[in-house]
Formats: structure tokens, sequence, C-alpha cells
């Protein structure tokens, strides 16, 4: 397969390049990393990047900014940067995205286990999380040409746990390699409108 | 109790409204009508209501609006449509409106079925209602001095049904005055980061 992984140079994302690299020809793309540039919170970027790429078999994002914050201190503007990166920027990456894929393509987005656990300053986290998973349910329903849609949703990695621990009290981590098994089970499986949950 | 109610004028807001007020001063507030003008999408609109109203004992919207159409032809500009209205919209609501509440006060905002039913056209209403449900989740265990917050989820009303039955096709229907029970149960309750459900 001819594999597009947006984020390819993060936690996740390496993790993923590793393990389909091994089996497909994987382009990788970033803000400031991979082999071509893209910010997925603009669409003249995101339409440029599949222009320049052409048919692919699958579309990954392991890409995506969030709010950290307490409730009693958040704005607006503030929630609408997880609306805005995370979630409307891998939206916007399915909406084009979907007209170059091949039949049978498919798509993977990614969540977060903050989706169904909530913590401390994590609203922000929770409601573009939920948002994702519900945005593949639904858009996998209406798909053409056998064109599927999943998000993995990653507890917090092992690899992840010095800069975010306080953060998430007692959670027990998944590595970076235990995550990418459920990226592969989405591009090479058959499930469309799945969350797949690591954890 | 002091209640501020903004979509009072709204099918599922009018019952709300009746419901309410039989024993309860509600105030009430939308863009073209009820005792206050308010534009939920912006933040000075939404200070200046709370401003005014002072101090109360619940907020609560009605309010929110979503695109609805096919995903193939959506484009992010089309999808933020709901975002920045029902979904930031309500937010921006309760995180300015959790200062002006009374102690033990609650927070009670709008879903829909979509969250967890999805229909052709409605991608753009499960990821905004699933964000709403997943926010109040979230937001409840951190809102200080017994603060609550809760999502009410109607399935379609019977009242709307003329105007969207093809695209809820079998789903059943319930009245905007069964509906009206769950915002009661939110007020009157005790429960916090709840979804409640009307189907
Ligand atoms: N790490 C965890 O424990 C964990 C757990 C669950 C879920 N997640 C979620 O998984 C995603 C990735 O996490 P991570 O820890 O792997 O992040 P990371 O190490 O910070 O990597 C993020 C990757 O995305 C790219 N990127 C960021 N914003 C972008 C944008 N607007 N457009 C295009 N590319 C962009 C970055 O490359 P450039 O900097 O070159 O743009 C980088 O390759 C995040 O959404 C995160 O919420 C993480
Ligand atoms: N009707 C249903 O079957 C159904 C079922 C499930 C969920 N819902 C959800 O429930 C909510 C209300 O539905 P509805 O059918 O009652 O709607 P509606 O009859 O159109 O009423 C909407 C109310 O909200 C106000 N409003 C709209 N946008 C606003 C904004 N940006 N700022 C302030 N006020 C605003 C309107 O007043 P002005 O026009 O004066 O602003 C009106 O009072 C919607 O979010 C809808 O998705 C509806």
């Amino acid at each position: 397969m001819k594999i597009l992984l947006i984020g390819a140079s993060g936690t996740i994302g390496q993790a993923v390049a590793r393990n389909l690299g091994a089996r497909h020809q994987v382009i990788t793309a970033g803000r400031s990393s991979g082999d071509h540039r893209v910010d997925l919170t603009q669409d003249a970027s995101v339409a440029a990047l599949l222009e320049t790429v052409g048919r692919v078999d699958a579309i990954i994002s392991t890409a995506g900014n969030l709010h950290f914050g307490p409730i009693g201190e958040m704005s607006a503007e503030q929630f609408n940067l997880g609306l805005q990166d995370k979630l409307l920027g891998q939206v916007r990456l399915a909406l084009l995205g979907q007209r170059t894929l091949n039949d049978g393509g498919s798509i993977t987005l990614t969540a977060g286990v903050l989706a169904i656990e909530p913590i401390r300053n994590g609203a922000n986290a929770t409601a573009v999380n939920a948002a994702l998973e519900a945005f593949a349910s639904a858009a996998a329903i209406e798909l053409p040409r056998g064109i599927r849609i999943n998000v993995i949703s990653p507890t917090l990695l092992t690899e992840s746990l010095d800069a975010y621990a306080p953060y998430f009290p007692g959670f027990e981590t998944v590595s970076a390699e235990r995550a990418a098994l459920a990226y592969q089970r989405s591009v090479e499986g058959a499930q469309t409108g799945r969350t797949y949950r690591v954890m």
C-alpha cells in the first residue's frame, strides 16, 4: 500500500511509521518535519499536500494540538484551540482526503483516552477526542467506494510519561509500539466507524 | 430558583420555560427573542448578558446551530459552523456562566440523539453533540462550589417531525414536554456530569 502519514515525527507517529514501513510505502508529512510540509489547520496547505502526493491507499494522522488548563480559568478562545487544531484539522484531512483515496482506502485519525476518562485540566481534550470518535462513526456510514474511517484512542504512552505523569495520576501506560498495532489494524483490517482503544 | 434560559423561544425552549416557569423565576434570552438579546457565538454578548442578569441558580441553553449536509461535499468551513455555534457557543456559556452561578447552581446544555445514532448528512451534528456530552463529563469534575453541569440529549421531537422526518427514517419521536422533564431533572436534581437521554 501507499500510505500518507501526517505527524510521522511524533511519539506515536514514529512508531506507526516503523510498523507500517516494514510492509508498505509510507510518505510522511508534518509542519516542520517529514517528506512534505503541511499544516492541518489550513485548507490550502492540506489540499496542496494531497495534490502533490496523489492517490493513496491510506491516510493517517498522528497530529493535533489541544489546550490543557483548569476549567475555572479557561476562555472560549483557548477551548477553540483544540477545536481548530486537533479536531477540525483532522476532520479537514478526512474531508479533503476522501477524494484522493483509492477505492477501499482508509482514513485513520488520532483521539485519546481522555474522551472517556476525564482528568483535571483536560476538558478541551475530552471534548475534542469524543468529537473525533463520533465523527468517524458518522462519516463511516456515508463514505463512498468502500472507503473506511477509524479512530485510534491510546491511553498515555510510556514514552510520554515523563512529560505528563502529574496530569494522569495512577493511569497505566502503553508503549508507542503497542499503540501502533491499532493503526495497523485500522489500515490493514476491514472495519469502519470504529474507535480502537489502546489501554 | 432564579433561572437563565437561552433559546427560550425555540421548540425545546418553550417547553422548558413552561415546565420550570411553574415553580421558578425564568429569565429568557435569544438572538432576537426573550427578555434579553444574546448571541452565544460572541464572548462580549454572553458576558454582557451575564452581567445584566446577575447571580442565578441555574443556566440553561436550548440553543445552537449545526451544519447538515453530505460528507462527500462538506467543507471544513461548513463543519466549523457547528463547532463555533452549538458547541463553542454553549461551552462559552458554561465557561463564563460558572462565575455568576450561586453555590450549588447548575449548568444544563443541549446535545441530541445524533451523538450516538448517526444519520446521513449528520456528521457535524454527531461530532458536536458527542463533544458536548464529553465536555460536561469533564467540566463536572473541576467545577467549584458544588456547581453542577449536565447535558440533555433528546431524540427527534414530535413537534419537529414535519421539518426533519426525511432525515430520521424510522426514528421514534418524543414530545417537547417529555424532553423538558430532563431539564427539570438536571436543574432540580443533584447529579452532575450526566447526559440525560430522552428517547
Ligand atoms: N503522547 C501520548 O501519550 C498520547 C496519548 C494519547 C493520544 N495522543 C494524541 O496523539 C497525537 C500525537 O501525539 P504525540 O505525543 O505523538 O505528539 P508529538 O510527539 O508532539 O507529535 C506530533 C506530530 O504531529 C505533527 N503536527 C503537530 N501539529 C500539526 C499540524 N497542525 N499540522 C501538521 N502536523 C502537525 C508534528 O510535527 P511538526 O512539529 O513537524 O508539525 C509531529 O510530527 C496528539 O493528538 C495527542 O493528543 C498522545
Ligand atoms: N428539535 C428537535 O427535534 C431537536 C432534537 C434534539 C436536539 N435538538 C437540539 O436542541 C437545540 C434547540 O432545538 P430547537 O428545535 O428547539 O431549535 P429552535 O426551535 O430553532 O430554537 C432555537 C432557539 O435558540 C435561539 N438561538 C439560536 N441560535 C442562537 C445563538 N447563537 N445565540 C443565542 N440564541 C440562539 C433561538 O432564538 P433566536 O432565533 O431569537 O436566536 C431559539 O430561541 C438545537 O441545538 C438542536 O440541535 C433539537
